[in-house]
């Protein structure tokens, strides 16, 4: 997908959301466990009830290879649903992979040509050859961790690194690459005051900001710092939309948080 | 696996070499892909062939993933194999993850778990919480990038932060997280003047040596600055041992090429 077709579709539906498809078996409702590919059944109904309120979604890879080939399966499936049944969506296989030369092109075939994901999440840490194959896809979207929203993103990304801190070193460095115009950032929403100094450094790139709701960041925030004239932001929920409720009426239950969130930046939107 | 049987391990069998298993289809003998799961049957060939003169194997997810559910379920088969037939093999799951803590938890029990793999390699990144979930399993090993073999090294890793370069600080850092005796560390061979440095700050772990043969690196080198009193080297060659012929002769000429490494390993431990 273009990048040109992400912002129409936000102004469409005036939504910058994207959903986590993170299915712990263990969280969803019982009833679907009964059924051969519980998996797949839960992300299509929450799918089925929040398309048209949401812009984006992301699948962590983690939770799929948790349920070995069966859980591979479901992402295949869930993939192709999603590119069947709603092509104008934006989606990002959230792998956080990198590897050497050759393997990071065995990563970025596997996500964005066979499985035909839009994006992928890749980290930063082995450098430019270890992320410079994902940009080589045309039209598809490769999201550098930057600065992320756990505790653990002050272990190193905030240390300063020759006069700046890792995770700017990082934005700046990146931007050198080949192909950058292909490159997303994920940006935790953990410290919206951040935002202001990140916009310096990539003032037009989008961004994917997780830790909205659960994780306590706070959206108002995140847009007055970091959303640009062509809004620039992909705000992640996952667990606070797909486990509003684990009855049988969750996936209404989703959608009812997504149009909270979705509301929230259609105010967002009118203000740009 | 202990560390202790690892050791042992590497003196009955005189070699401290892990062996790659990076399967291309492309590079495999052709007589193989008229089978149904050439890859598999690739990999069960070069490791009956090799098992004697190595003490690990280290398949890369991405050569797996690059193939979908065929890959995965191939993945599944070798590591079930070398399992159920060579129970005194160290297995490494090369798949670099890294992510927030449930979520590294994961990819935790998919690997260590569930697919029984004794270790795993995980990126440093997202710092503490994103690795202390994978130190949790007791007798596995969590394998932290540090120092690659890649050029892209050059970009992060060696750079100087806080008064240290960055590598440092994570060997440094990584000592006081949770059940850090579990740790191993990647240091690529292509810079063996650093192991004397690295020593000074963890001389007692396991390092994961790629870069040996043909990303150019030396064997004695590193055998000299990394060695330790337990040995506390796994040297990695991939391509340069299971592409050693693509004929139906192709395991043998791995085992020789295998033969060749563990030939000098033995002449290094008996300089122990």
């Amino acid at each position: 997908m273009t990048i040109q077709k992400l912002i129409e579709q936000i102004h469409i539906k005036k939504s910058f959301l994207c959903i986590g498809l993170d299915v712990d078996l263990n969280k969803i409702p019982e009833h679907l466990l009964k059924k051969e590919d519980p998996i797949f059944l839960f992300n299509k109904a929450i799918i089925d009830a929040t398309h048209h309120l949401c812009v984006a979604y992301k699948p962590n890879t983690a939770f799929y290879e948790a349920y070995g080939l069966k859980g591979w399966k479901a992402l295949e499936k869930t993939i192709n649903y999603l590119n069947e049944n709603y092509p104008e969506i934006f989606t990002i296989a959230d792998a956080k992979r990198g590897d050497i030369g050759n393997t990071s092109t065995m990563y970025a075939k596997a996500f964005l040509e066979d499985l035909k994901f839009d994006s992928i999440t890749v980290a930063p840490y082995m450098g430019k050859d270890s992320v410079e194959p994902f940009l080589a896809f045309e039209n598809k979207h490769t999201i550098l961790l930057a600065l992320t929203s756990n505790e653990g993103a002050f272990d190193f990304q905030t240390k300063n690194i020759e006069g700046k801190e890792l995770y700017k070193q990082v934005l700046e460095t990146s931007k050198s690459w080949k192909n950058s115009e292909n490159l997303m950032y994920v940006v935790g929403a953990t410290k919206a005051e951040y935002f202001a100094d990140i916009r310096k450094i990539i003032p037009n790139s989008f961004l994917l900001v997780p830790g909205v709701g659960a994780q306590g960041g706070n959206l108002q925030d995140v847009c007055k710092y970091g959303m640009n004239n062509n809004v620039g932001l992909l705000i992640n929920s996952s667990r606070g939309i797909i486990y509003a409720s684990n009855k049988p009426d969750f996936a209404d239950a989703a959608a009812l948080k997504a149009k909270g969130l979705q509301q929230q930046m259609e105010a967002e939107l009118n203000n740009l």
